[in-house]
């Protein structure tokens, strides 16, 4: 059984796609800030839903504040459109939020499926962190939590350490990473190896449908990574999560690794600083931690991602 | 005309005879903690040129303590040996140091040698940092400074984040990479590189002389490294920072980038933190930085430096 959180979001909303079109058991979608607030994150992943014909997919939504206060703030308009959905219209959906808080969902629905539960989180780590205050006791009973965040050894990209879910709320991250729990964090390091390109997007464009959606919301996105890249592209950051988690890309190379969050005000606020000092001999013997640290990854994720999509 | 500031050390020691033997002309050794103490690095100085025959070289000491007063460690015992040379016995030099101190050196050698000072350093960066404070115009005066040091997309090596030279004196290798002057900085992600191996070692063995003797010094520092990548093998980071800053070997990625030297007291203090966001479009178009990175370095150094040392 899975549940997602997420701040849709660009390539949350592909990452939901990806997850619907798998068939895969999902139990609820729970929603936090990052790259646009909680609530517009809330009302885009219910637009998401709707538009794939699951608006029976319980929706919550958690709080607008890091864990410690320090501010927030919103990537949305730079890099996911006013709305945070590129500014790509979808229809509202009749579904409404639940009134459970996303934190008390996560604790409940932990207790509900005690080790079966397989959390994919894609945005910042607020609702899981709040969830492990409510309840300690959910980190022994989530089978595993599959992060998409951090930089282990590449650059971030909200500054040159920190990559966005992190930096978010650190301490959050730190919380979470520090559970206990089997975590398997999927950074920048391989997710920007997979890039849907301007001609898998033009596909989804001349299909129409909710393909055609996809690729309305899609568009700014592709224009935002010609920026980085050079060329009309983009990172499929949160559906590679998703596919790891689903079991569809087994990572080449996983090695567990004890993981620190930077929480300092410092230049290196929101690195993931992983301790892969083992790499030089092949991460051998394993190290003794229960995060795993994804480092390759080369399965590749956007033909299949594409194809599921045009399947709607 | 180069000047070599070195923390001797056994990789140090190396790096003395590849400078030694190419040539080049050197003003002076100047020495500071880091392996070892200041004190000792310059005793071992001393006795590595009298080994190579070059007592004639002015050599001056600085201090023993870093820009913010944080505790200095050695990591002398476990990798360099007791008295960092991996216990080699090298005969003492007739030698003495110079009464002038080390920075005041570099801030006179950078006026007489005006536009064509090189300075390699291979080991802390404090003298080069109190040169600075003393007097701020050697900036305008040095050709180029080459650093040992840091880690840009690798790990450290003293902690997850941290590379020696920089967490030795993490004020001072921010001073000395923000000072304006053009830096070549030559990273664990290149030393780590280039290996000498233990045929390597036995054939400097095998030829007693001055070969004997550093394979003498060496000995130890293949058996710490044996530890770090699973043969006896070394690093020679020092020794590639002298033949990079030589034009013996000519990086083959090297690109611009604005470094932050993490300097709080959190988890990634002594973190070279360099911008190298612009890596997914080929580092282009160039940053407006005086400081490169050296990224990639793939012509061999060991056997041109086992070549240089045997000749000896």
């Amino acid at each position: 059984m899975y549940l997602l959180d997420c701040d849709t979001g660009v390539d949350d909303a592909v990452a939901i796609l990806h997850l619907l079109g798998s068939g895969a058991p999902l139990a609820a979608v729970t929603v936090t800030f990052g790259n646009v607030s909680a609530a517009q994150a809330a009302e885009n992943t219910l637009r998401v839903l709707h538009l794939a014909g699951r608006s029976d997919v319980p929706v919550a939504v958690g709080g607008e504040s890091t864990l410690d206060g320090s501010p927030t703030r919103h990537s949305a308009t730079l890099v996911h459109g006013a709305n945070g959905l590129g500014g790509g219209a979808l229809e509202p959906s009749p579904a409404a939020l639940l009134d459970e808080a996303a934190p008390e969902l996560i604790v409940r629905l932990a207790h509900e499926h005690a080790g079966e539960l397989r959390i994919i989180a894609t945005g910042g780590f607020t609702n899981l962190a709040r969830a492990l205050e409510l309840d300690p006791a959910i980190a022994g009973l989530v089978r595993e939590v599959t992060l998409m965040g951090g930089a282990a050894l590449v650059p971030g990209n909200v500054t040159p350490s920190a990559e966005a879910n992190i930096v978010a709320d650190p301490l959050a991250a730190a919380s979470v990473l520090g559970a206990g729990w089997p975590v398997v964090l999927v950074p920048l390091d391989v997710t920007m190896t997979h890039l849907i390109e301007h001609d898998d997007w033009q596909r989804l464009a001349d299909a129409g449908g909710v393909a055609g959606s996809a690729a309305a919301v899609l568009d700014g996105y592709l224009d935002f990574y010609a920026g980085i890249i050079g060329r009309r592209c983009a990172a499929m950051h949160d559906a590679l999560a998703v596919a790891i988690a689903l079991g569809e890309i087994e990572p080449e190379l996983a090695p567990r690794a004890h993981v620190e969050v930077d929480v300092t005000d410092g230049p290196g606020r929101g690195r993931t600083i992983a301790d892969l000092r083992h790499r030089y001999r092949g991460y051998a013997p394993p190290v003794d931690s229960p995060v795993r640290v994804v480092l390759e990854a080369r399965t590749p994720l956007v033909p299949s991602l594409v194809e599921r999509i045009l399947a709607f």
